[in-house]
């Protein structure tokens, strides 16, 4: 079996603004990504890590900030984040009963690298979000093991694997196969080019809802399935996600740029990824788990330093453009998410279809509602 | 010249959920709606009430909760709001620079109310938003008047008047002509059907950015000016109207609802409206005052009670229907003020077309796109 | 009569941190504040302005941020301050009903002074704090007017005046007569000397919770007039002041400082003002508007800069000497507050005796309670 | 070793509010607190567990907020809190380093008692908060394991022990030995009495800085080691201890009341608990995470049910008596944790001496400091 495996043709671009080479978070300079997946029978899950630089986060502290959209969510990390606008581990993301554990596998890789830590220094703030992926995945069994987490973080590049893999291996989206979406955008903001990328773990959604490029996808195959008698698994889908049902799981948003921001500049551009979130149908359902972070390669906050010297800041009237680059970013990684993902089969038989494999005629669906 | 006369005309239902009987915030039983229109010239602006029951709010306190989205506002009574979960005056929408003047008559109104405010009572918390009016109106001539305050109120009634009066007057959306816009809907929750209702204050965004029902009409219009060589006024509008030039307006967005929610739960309702604000093309611009407060008619707080008796709650979990009808009033709230907004010409001729004035093919180019 | 005239004896230094030459607020280079006082009969209230500096600071914005420690206020303009980390207008306090009529004095002269405010320009954010100084003054007069706000600014200077004038003419503290205080402290913070600089409108507390340097006074004073059996003024304020009466009013304090840091920085410095406040008695009672502002004199932000240069700022771990000097200084300016006021009769013959007035032994209570 | 013996004589009791009849946070009917302690040569560490009721806070969860007086911290479980307003596991407290380990305790604990969990049911929100105990406690090992968080639950009763002990075994204060303190007050609000208890981690704090019960201990003990020309051991601590030395450590505060509040009304009531830190002499420095968290026994939400009812709320206005007994609880049981603890030799030979071994004349101190 080829986890993970990229599919060759990516998703339609969204909207007007382009990408950068990769069209990945790791268009941002310095960022890479790695991911540890687990697959067999009902284990289908995994830990992924994003690596803001290619330094010790630690020692160059990263500015960084976090807007939570909707709380139902049970990460670590953001408590001291939000106090001091600074990460100081990768970020990791991994299933709702993997946290503890990757805190202590961040921890223990802290105290490694910098073996001060908690003895003359100070201690260290792991940074690890989730999602719950129960449906596929047998969450009961707390498979993640900090093992997982380091090699997450010896596997990232910055070629960047999206879909079913990594944290992504057993999310749902929309009652279909979920997980890791990527995706970057170039902006001029102050007469410069800058990057915004994002990368989505996305496990929210019921079908219904789903919009892609402002087509009401969900609705068209709700209806369709509702025509054909539930002829086929996307109508079966479709039939038992009535949009009465809440929303389960949860969406971590990662954004990434090499703007020259601040830590209260970070928390406006974080808030900005509810509306590319908006725009594939969510309304942040009560439990979804709805947490966007931001942060700037710009420059970094040494660890023990007096003073800490900033770059001239992109003034907050020059913003605009980032902010549209972050929705539009964040709006094409969940469709990246939708788009890159193989259907997967876990535990008690339940499956995921992927959106191409629920769908077998989607692009025409797209161009037709997009004339 | 009949100002803000309603078109007959309304736009287009979007979304699944049915709306209630009016089809305006006024479906929540008990609330009503006033305006005061100043529209001579120059002068394109105004005061609109939002009554949130028939009685006296500062008697009978009503829950409330507010979402800065972006906080680039100058609204007077959101610090005590945030602390106590209650209003206890009016909600007032008027221009940035009629804060201070409403601020001074709903003290008046209620100091006339209740003799007792500031005396034996402690005092009474105005509470009143604004968006920026300044390319129709001028505004540095500070011409609301605490009298506009009154008028506004007694006018209040539960047959809410749309587009360009009230607050609504000189407002500009999406470089077309904004207002104010209202709409609703009703949807079960744990069983039993609560009505959600909204008004907006509608000034912000640039053409480009313009999205109705999924349609990216803005680009569209920008493509075919382009094409026209700028050949009309929409298309002027369009050209000088690039996505990079900054958001400046705002939108204020005011949710009713008959469910039992308390403060907290009213807070993550009105975070809701980013929602439907971001389908239509919103990314909370940096200069627009992004905010939205939701209210309860379910229960009152009484002034003075020793204890806050509470009809049962709807459990957070039974949200999502009403996370939904929020989102959706919001959007629909947001095309009725550019669908029932008139032509108007203000200060130094500037001009604002109305968004059937300037796209006489409206109807046709959503229903091309919405196939 | 000699409003508001200084007395030439301080109150005794609270703490182990030098004071600033001046022992005020004006102790921060730049920052001035000037008084308009109103006394007559009923009337009994005024405006106070703080200036950040000596330019206009719409032009050249300050770096600011606020803490609401108890939301029961009406302020106007920390949205925008929260959102944007700077303000940009002078600081002005008043009574609870002269916000609205301040805010648009602030409008008005930053008109005056660009002109292109809400043409060109975006709008101006005015910055405007209260408290309720009802029990010596007659609020429901709405007495205050837009040209005492021209009067306080133009009175500005760097010879601050303090007790009961200003917007401090009506205030109450502790059941005595409360008002303007300020105080300052001078601290090395990463190898450099820092300067901050504390301006308080004290209208909280009642007298059996009044502690100074540690004395619990307001206990003292309670149980002695109890044994006194209401022999004097003092008992019988003390008398009907029993801690079970709600606290009203509220304090503002503000904080000034030379040391550079950002608007997230200064949040953290605005809330160890709580620390200051705590000592005095107070536990933020439901009634009081508790809220601490903070700025820095060391950089500006100029208007419409396409990027902000910052000097080098104070790594968060340096910022523990200005915490203390934060609080040492609003601890301070409480005391100053009751030590300057005069004692002051009001509407209804309503008189609050000074701190003074009231206690004649105070400074041996003090001496005998401190050892 | 008779590792947390308690002291038969008690701290002296502060302010003019009564204590319930133990003392404790149990005089709150239906909380118990655990503890296990490891001490063990450089091992000095623990857990402590607070239930909140008698039964399974994941079926009947627990109306709770939290105020994060400073950020420096690395808890788990606030982000949902703060969104829902309730807790729905005991509270855990470790060193920093446990967090992790204790997380995955709390859910493998809570599937067992709820095998739905995480397959029909939504997750598990574990609450577990923390401070640094590294200087008498080799926090690099890592050794809190999840059986003890089970063996804390399991010793949980309603006679609560105090001192070096649970996680509070290696913790410091002011230079001096911290850990778990506890005390309740009983006030009347709205003509009822109710019952607030404190349990605090006390963690936090120089020597300098040392005030009980407005007496500037900390002060006249440094002025006195200095001196003595460090003549002894709290000589030596103050010594080494100067002000400039930044906080580290930390202050976890829980507090408890049978009043029937709400999820806002306890946010508020919460961050009261800053108000008795503040008290003690913080001034919530820079590396202290101090973070506050209120729950009421008065009613529960049911896991699932459709509608929440409440019981009737105490009125806003009345909460003055909770807020001022949260504060006396906390500055109390900061007191008791000092009073409470024993000497501890840890790891490198560290040793924190207790306040008595430290002061012996201790007594007499405050006798004379409060006349």
């Amino acid at each position: 079996m080829s986890i993970g495996k990229h599919s060759a043709e990516r998703a339609p671009h969204l909207g007007t603004l382009p990408a950068g080479p990769r069209g990945t978070i790791a268009d941002v300079d310095g960022v890479s990504v790695g991911h540890c997946t687990l697959a067999e029978g009902a284990l289908q899950t995994g830990v992924t890590v994003i690596r803001p630089h290619r330094g010790d986060p630690f020692v160059d502290k990263v500015p960084a900030a976090a807007s939570v959209i909707n709380g139902f969510g049970k990460s670590i990390g953001l408590v001291q984040l939000d106090e001091l606008g600074t990460l100081e581990t990768p970020i990791a993301l991994t299933n709702t009963f993997g946290v503890g554990v990757l805190a202590q596998a961040q921890i223990r890789a802290a105290i490694r690298a910098n073996p001060r830590i908690g003895r003359e220094w100070s201690t260290v703030n792991p940074l690890v979000f989730e999602c719950n992926d129960g449906y596929l995945n047998d969450i009961q069994t707390l498979a993640v093991a900090e093992r997982h987490f380091d090699d997450a973080f010896d596997a990232a590049s910055a070629d960047v694997g999206r879909g079913a893999l990594g944290a992504g291996r057993g999310m749902s989206c929309f009652d279909l196969k979920g997980g890791i979406g990527t995706a970057s955008r170039v902006v001029s903001a102050a007469g410069r080019d800058y990057t915004v990328g994002a990368l989505v773990l996305a496990n929210f959604g019921r079908l219904p809802m789903l919009t892609i490029d402002g087509t009401p996808l969900g609705r068209m195959l709700t209806e369709r399935a509702a025509a054909a008698e539930l002829a086929n698994a996307a109508a079966n889908a479709a039939a038992h996600a009535t949009a009465d049902k809440p929303e389960q799981g949860s969406i971590v948003m990662i954004v990434a740029t090499d703007a020259p921001l601040d830590g209260r500049q970070l928390k406006r551009l974080s808030l900005r990824a509810a509306a590319g979130l908006a725009r594939s149908g969510s309304v942040y359902g009560h439990g979804s788990g709805d947490i966007a972070l931001a942060f700037s390669t710009a420059y970094t906050v040494p660890h023990g330093a007096d003073f800490v010297a900033l770059p001239p800041l992109v003034a907050d009237h020059g913003m605009d453009p980032l902010f549209r680059a972050c929705a539009d970013s964040i709006e094409q990684a969940i469709v990246d998410a939708l788009w890159s993902a193989e259907s997967v089969t876990g535990r008690d038989g339940h499956r995921r279809l992927s959106l191409r494999d629920s769908v077998p005629d989607l692009t025409q669906l797209l161009r037709h509602a997009a004339r």
